[in-house]
């Protein structure tokens, strides 16, 4: 199936996001992917059997969150304009989110920008990266804090490329799915509960319908200004998590699963949510084998860690907060008490 | 007088160039000048006392095109992390072409994309860097290689900052204004040829209908695929001129000076315009102490070079040629016969 996107705000024309067995694609162009050793090694054969272009090159950049900054974005230029890429040239991201992040922020500067699609490989590229036009890297002073705002030309999805994916980066990615559905859809969040997702058909589904759901969100919002924020139901408690382990203990996915529990009970405590709901939001997670705990040590640093966030331009801390499933309600008026009675129900009990 | 650029296919919902003395300045968000030593001696103070602001800082780069590299966005990236600024906040560019084009990649990429002004301090800026949104920096593969199409919020253009502006770098801005009159307004020429722009009335007009133009030009065609290549008149001899004298003997105007008087008798080669009107431009070149001839050493080599720059996506050479005094033709199909017959004009005579 097909996907249009066309963000109203944006410069491009739109594009689409086809969801389908890869098909043989052809450009009168120069093009390079870009990718890293390990995807290279399952998939580039299949992935340059399918490419027909002037002329095709590659581009492999270290596998890891650790690469994501500006030096290999540099090495990426230099080896562009080394292949004397024009600017007609592609460039295609084929990989997780980080190969995305980074091809699409090296397509936006290369000549002041050329076109770049993405043949995301990971379930959380697929219904994450491939749109909303965000492209990065990190710093010293924080995640994705370097980039733009570039659309790709084309997105394809191929669950074919899935099969290689270890089971925990799956369940990370379906945490995403499952955001959305408690967020947006109601309907959906029920397909999720009754089905297993085995079936390519079923899979195909779920990925359309939450892409379809970021592409209606973001298409409001492009520049982060409103409803766009809804899709960090989770993260506020997730980037806390994150911090605490320094980001080694829990996939991000992970991270944001335990972060929507909290965000849940902090929704049943201001009784904009059933107790029930929770419980369903819960078992969905665990069906996915996604983590639903987390224990906090001391519940006032883990709140003061809340005004961290450097992006955040006041000191108001914002909670996306569901409101039954299916629905949401923004809170940035939620008092400090109400917030430490939610926490210390993950409280580490002394042993 | 205010001119409003609105940018028919930009996301950004257009802006003004104010030509003017300037304004106080008011902004309730944390503002960051960028500047160098040169402009910083003669005029910060005076700038300082003009803003407003939640939280004001400067961020001095080094003076020079040589340091319009990724390294310096870089640790200019770095100060701004360290002053902590937000997505909301400001950089103002306060300089010439260089700290332009080197605030506005910066602020694209900030935590992708916060909002820059313009105060440009030189002729040239003020005219040309102004309008059209070009932001970048060189690489050693060439220049302008790595950036971004990118709009400010405002710009302000101010010409009480040029009485510090050496007379030669004054000209070499006036070879801009001369080469858009000869490209697009008739009107124009004759006024720069009557007019010696010693007023400040007269200056400002002229900036203005220069900077109307280039409006014009850039609203047509954003992202350079048609008629903006035509602002590249004279250019392809200038690069050529520039790469044999390393960019070392001529600012970037005086080599576009010689590159029109080259084009123009290419264009009365092909009788697209008389002799009487090339000389009237090589005239109103003189009137601003421009450069107007050059000595080729080997006319074949010189031949040649057209064919260095890494953009062109094919290797066919686009000749922009005045077509009378303010109408232009694009050619590429001239032969290298009649190339050579003019370049041959410009033949160092050895003594």
């Amino acid at each position: 199936m097909i996907i249009p996107i066309r963000l109203e705000s944006s410069t491009v024309r739109g594009y689409n996001v086809t969801i389908d067995r890869l098909p043989k694609l052809s450009f009168d162009t120069k093009v390079v992917i870009v990718t890293n050793p390990t995807v290279a090694g399952f998939h580039l054969d299949n992935l340059l059997s399918k490419i027909d272009a002037k002329d095709l090159d590659v581009v492999t950049v270290k596998d890891g969150e650790e690469y994501k900054n500006l030096d290999t974005i540099v090495d990426i230029l230099d080896e562009l304009f080394t292949k004397q890429l024009d600017r007609k040239s592609l460039l295609i991201a084929f990989g997780g989110g980080v190969i995305g992040d980074m091809t699409g922020f090296t397509a936006s500067i290369y000549q002041r920008g050329i076109d770049f699609i993405q043949i995301p490989t990971t379930l959380l590229a697929q219904v994450d990266a491939s749109v909303g036009g965000k492209t990065g890297v990190n710093n010293r002073f924080g995640k994705n804090l370097i980039g733009a705002f570039y659309q790709p030309k084309a997105v394809y999805i191929d669950i074919d490329f899935l099969k290689t994916l270890p089971k925990r980066e799956f369940s990370a990615g379906m945490a995403e799915l499952i955001k959305m559905s408690v967020m947006f859809d109601r309907e959906f969040f029920e397909f999720l509960e009754k089905d297993d997702l085995s079936s390519r058909d079923s899979l195909n589904r779920a990925i359309a319908r939450s892409v379809e759901l970021k592409a209606w969100v973001v298409n409001q919002d492009e520049k982060e200004a409103g409803i766009r924020a809804v899709l960090n139901y989770g993260h506020t408690f997730a980037h806390v998590i994150e911090n605490e382990t320094n980001y080694r203990e829990y996939l991000h996915g992970e991270a944001v699963a335990i972060g929507m529990v909290m965000a849940n009970l902090l929704s049943y405590e201001l009784a904009l949510i059933s107790l029930d709901e929770v419980d369903r939001v819960k078992n969905l997670l665990i069906k996915h084998n996604l983590p639903i705990t987390y224990e906090i040590r001391d519940i006032e640093i883990f709140y003061n860690k809340f005004f961290l966030d450097k992006k955040s331009s006041n000191s108001k801390i914002k909670f996306i907060l569901p409101k039954s499933i299916g629905d949401f309600e923004v809170r940035d008026n939620i008092s400090k008490e109400t917030i430490l009675k939610v926490l210390a129900k993950f409280k580490r009990v002394d042993r």
